[in-house]
């Protein structure tokens, strides 16, 4: 540090004011913004509004931004005269709420629910990924300038609105607008802290191919005990061409090509890994598991920070209502992910899926894919001023030193951010891993939150120092 | 024929009445009777009650009587002083209507539809399974009953409500039932016709053994890009389960002792079915395919009259929804069922099935099944009068020599009439083919309904007299 700024009021009025800090979340946790669902575009529009509202209110010149899909908010603080200026990313979107019956409350009706050791948790679709997380930084912007005045560095800000949703219209804004939002280096919120408190920078980050698959076969759908066996079943060959994708014994893909440079991680990262990470007992077990399911020779950690994977996200097709209906439907479909890291190409892993789709098509069938995403994988340099000054920073807040770690997530904005402005990203989150974020009550701890927001005052103090 | 019974009065009264005929069955085509889901209870009930008024009012003495289920319908004609004694099954229940947007019109407001070529379709659920069907011999009996005051024969009647959710009821029903409902032969208006209008009874009738199967891992859904590869997927695990059920290359079942007691059809058998039974591109052509999917070496009209299955009725997990979302789901369900022939037990194939499964689940991963049905397949005996007796009156009727032919589809009602009180069955229907029954845009020919009721005025007059 250069300087030694006193921060301690700052952190005060945040502590002060956190009450009306967990009002404002809870304004933003109500709107039901869903991107993927084209009934809630109106939701989407009025989180970007509110969000834009909040933002000018702090005293930043705010705005919301058209793109042919949901809009961006756009905000710059120029109140510092001098010093970095940060590029600061979040998205005001969230997951869809199915199966809406395992909620024990209404996803978008928050509720601050105490927990049985005295702390407390928000409950909402969006508490955590990405709402509460945005609000960190939002809230410790406003504690600041109420404060001092003035941000101890530039600020602008780019939230978006479609991260759940294929994020297609993040890269051409970017872009677009590379002049307005150049900066030295992105700050990224979207991520998580290690298990105890343990705060973490996140260095690595997977990409992401997602297709969406349909088989088809019969030109309508047929009574089974007519046409059963003699007519080809959608379902029985998807099933078949997605059991093949993977090797039952080594658990590894068996497209051709998907492993084409792909490294292992450094000997004395594996270690480091061993160090801090969880346990594959203390990884799987919370969510009712004890045997890593994927590839052999690797722990459930190192699957998830470093191995790409295949996924399964979703596949229906004929009758699956109460009781029973003998159909031998017409199509069946499934969405399907691939999670990639360095050296893989998602254009090419995306081809050698649809190929392998289609070379087991038989005679009478036809297939669509419908593409979702396509990221790179991404790592973050470790040289320069500022990931060592963001590291200390969140150590003093949390009494814990901070490490830097893998993410088995995809957040594109982190390679598009590289390819559009020339920048580096810093990932700095404070969900956990027991958020239960895309899944049914989803939570957001309220230290989660509240240090959150002292972490960002002390990260942006630090970084203006650096 | 012992005597020269002069039908033609009774075969004018139905030509001239078939407009009111058409409006009673509208009025029953109404009720949505989805025996399957628990919401409809209520229209099952009502559509009970409406056949009940009408074979009440035709001078039946008819009742609606309890089950642990949805309610039969139970009428006896005691017109007939002397004859033989038939009893009379069918259902008034319906198959589920889904997926509701591919229907052209609203599944339970029936149309008349007028057809390129001049004839006309009656189009709703249930027009052909088994509404439409159930109403060709109520309208026989009205007409019989208006123009000669009594029938030609002694007649009851049971119609159900579960045939197509289970029909868990009926055999106990028969069973407690036997004194009042034992006759002579059953006649089941449940099956279809050849194609271009050659009547047929069917003489061989495949059984069924339904499964519902759920496979657990995590004890939550959870964040693919966090826990993929590392935890167990359900959806895949199921899609490897189902696909090791049939081999790929010859199409035969792989479950241990599945075809034990299994006999191809007699030499000449299969010759005659040669002789009338469509070609595997008359029989595909129509839904769009051309090649047939199931075992090598059986033509698809002998894989559907003669050859046990395995299809894949349903299966759903994760995301189903629009865009993507990427869940790694707790768990994953099908629906799948077996078709059986003669020699195969359902408790042991069930079982296999069921063996089979758990001996694929990994560790961290629970199985549950539900049973659906469970029934022999039966075959019915050609000696005796009543069969070349039907198939004269059939042949009469449709100016072309009626045949006996196999069915793939499943009426457990065949051995459990056999089972519960003795008796054998004749299966005469008029559906077609491409009646869509199960699927959307199901339909029953105009000729189907006007001309099966002609029919079974004249199969009941030869049945008096055989």
């Amino acid at each position: 540090m250069k300087s030694g700024r006193d921060l301690n009021p700052v952190l005060d009025r945040v502590d002060r004011t956190l009450e009306s800090s967990l009002d404002r979340l809870f304004d933003f946790l109500r709107i039901p913004s869903i991107s993927a669902q084209p009934a809630h575009a109106g939701d989407c529009r009025r989180a970007a509004d509110w969000l834009c509202a909040e933002l000018a209110a702090i005293g930043l010149d705010a705005s919301v931004r058209e793109t042919p899909g949901h809009p961006m908010v756009v905000a710059h603080d120029r109140s510092a005269a001098e010093g970095p200026h940060v590029l600061f990313y979040g998205h005001y979107d969230v997951q869809p709420v199915d199966p809406l019956e395992l909620w024990h409350s209404a996803p978008f009706d928050p509720k601050l629910v105490r927990n049985d050791d005295g702390t407390a948790r928000i409950v909402a679709r969006g508490a955590s990924d990405d709402k509460g997380q945005v609000m960190t930084f939002v809230e410790a912007l406003r504690a600041l300038r109420a404060e001092q005045g003035t941000l101890p560095l530039r600020v602008s800000i780019v939230i978006e609105g479609e991260e759940e949703s294929g994020g297609a219209n993040l890269l051409p804004f970017l872009q677009a607008n590379r002049d307005e939002l150049r900066a030295d280096v992105a700050l990224i919120c979207d991520t998580s802290m290690l298990e105890g408190g343990v705060p973490a920078i996140t260095t690595a980050l997977r990409g992401m191919v997602g297709e969406d698959v349909t088989i088809h076969c019969a030109s309508r759908d047929l009574h089974s005990g007519i046409y059963g066996n003699a007519a080809r079943n959608p379902i029985e060959l998807l099933c078949g061409i997605l059991a093949s994708v993977r090797d039952a014994d080594s658990g590894r893909v068996l497209l051709p090509g998907f492993y084409d440079g792909v490294q292992d991680p450094l000997a004395e990262v594996r270690a480091q890994w061993q160090a801090i990470a969880p346990s594959d007992a203390d990884f799987l077990g919370p969510v009712g598991l004890s045997v890593p399911a994927g590839e052999r020779g690797y722990s459930a950690i190192e699957q998830t920070w470093c191995r790409p994977t295949f996924e399964i996200n979703g596949m229906t097709g004929g009758y699956t209502g109460d009781g029973f209906k003998t159909v031998l439907p017409a199509q069946a479909s499934a969405k399907v992910s691939f999670r990639l890291v360095a050296g893989q190409d998602p254009a090419r892993i995306r081809a050698a899926f649809r190929d392998h789709v289609r070379a087991m098509l038989p005679a009478d069938c036809t297939v669509e894919f419908a593409a979702h995403g396509g990221s790179f994988a991404s790592v973050v340099p470790s040289d320069g001023p500022a990931l060592p000054a963001a590291l200390a920073a969140l150590g003093a807040e949390w009494g814990h030193p901070a490490v830097t770690v893998g993410s088995g997530g995809s957040i594109p904005v982190v390679s598009e951010v590289k390819q559009a402005l020339g920048m580096d990203s810093l990932l700095i989150g404070f969900a956990l891993e027991d958020d239960r974020i895309h899944s049914p009550n989803e939570k957001y701890d309220l230290t989660s939150f509240h240090r959150g927001i002292r972490s960002w005052v002390r990260v942006l103090g630090a970084l203006a120092d650096a």
